[in-house]
Order: structure tokens, then sequence, then C-alpha cells
């Protein structure tokens, strides 16, 4: 295999990470949909919980995007 | 292998990120449901995070997307 | 590993993205059964959800089939 063919694969293989990013900011929103509805007068209380954990994860999946930009320049 | 058949694997392996943000989109549109059945008064407060978290979600499965273009492009 | 070939097993990858959209659509309609079964005066309002969220994670599916079919004019 050639430097070029396996970076166009290792780009692919980032897109993993995505899947999990994806799943886990939606299982945060999930979440507080389900707190705010129950509890309305917590909304104030977990909605900077929902927004920091958003971000967080998403900077994992960040992780991934960087990763395939970086292999997009070696290829 | 070369470039061009890496290329073509690497972009059947964004999929994966699609596998992901399927499932989480459904997990908080079904959470939605369940929120609104319980307390319909409820609706205008959890409306915003469905949406948003939809946004975000998607946003992810958009990142998959794009590079599964820019593998097109080298192929 | 020639052009063509690596097209063929890319285009069976992008069924990843129909699996968790299958797993996402069944979700969203369970939950919808369950909550209009508990509250059958909910229907009408908890049905939106159940037909935009449905849509919202068919299209992540056609990102993956269109991706296949991109994928069977390169082969």
């Amino acid at each position: 295999m050639e430097a070029a063919a396996a970076a166009y694969l290792g780009m692919g293989l980032c897109a993993a990470g995505f899947f999990g990013a994806a799943i886990g900011i939606a299982n945060i929103f999930a979440t507080t949909i389900e707190t705010v509805g129950r509890q309305p007068n917590a909304e104030g209380r977990v909605a900077k919980y929902c927004w920091i954990g958003f971000a967080l994860v998403e900077a994992v999946a960040l992780y991934a995007l960087v990763l395939a930009f970086i292999l997009m320049g070696k290829a």
C-alpha cells in the first residue's frame, strides 16, 4: 500500500470518532429534555451542565476532525 | 492498494459517522415525544433543547459527509 | 486492490449508516406507541415530533444511500 492510500483510509477511520460523539451529544440533550420536562424549575441549574457537556463531547469529535485534516495534508 | 481505491474505501468508512448520528437524533426525538406526552405544558420549554440538540448532532454527521466528499475529490 | 473492488467494498460499508437509521426510526415509533398508549389525548401533540423525527433520521440514511450511489458510479 502506498502512503497516500493509507492516509485516505485513515481519514475514513477518523469518522469512527464522530460515531461516538453523535450518540453522546444526543444522550446529553435527551436527558436534559427529560429532566426539564419533569422539573421545570430545574432548567436554570441543569442547562449549564447541558452546554458544558455538549462542548466537551464536541471537543472529542474535533480531535478526530483535526486528525483527519492532518492526514489529508500528508496524502 | 492504489490511492483511488483507498479513497473509495474511506468514503464507505465515513458512513460510520452517520450510524451514530441516526441513533442520536432518534434518541432526542424519542425523549421529546415521551416528555411532551407526559407533561403537555412542558412542550414550549423542551422544544428548544430538541431542535438545538438535533442541529448539533446533525453537525457531527455533516463533518463525516464533508470528509466523504473531500475523499471523493481525491479519488 | 484495484479501484473498482474498493468501490464495491465502500458501497457495502455505506450500509453501516442504514443500520443506525433503522434502530433510530424504530426507537422513535416505539416511543410514540408507548406514549400514545399511556396518554391517548396526547396523540395530537406528539405525532408531529414523530413525523419530523422520522424524516430527519431518514435524511441521515439517505446521505449514506447517496454516497453508495456515488461509489457505484465510480466502479
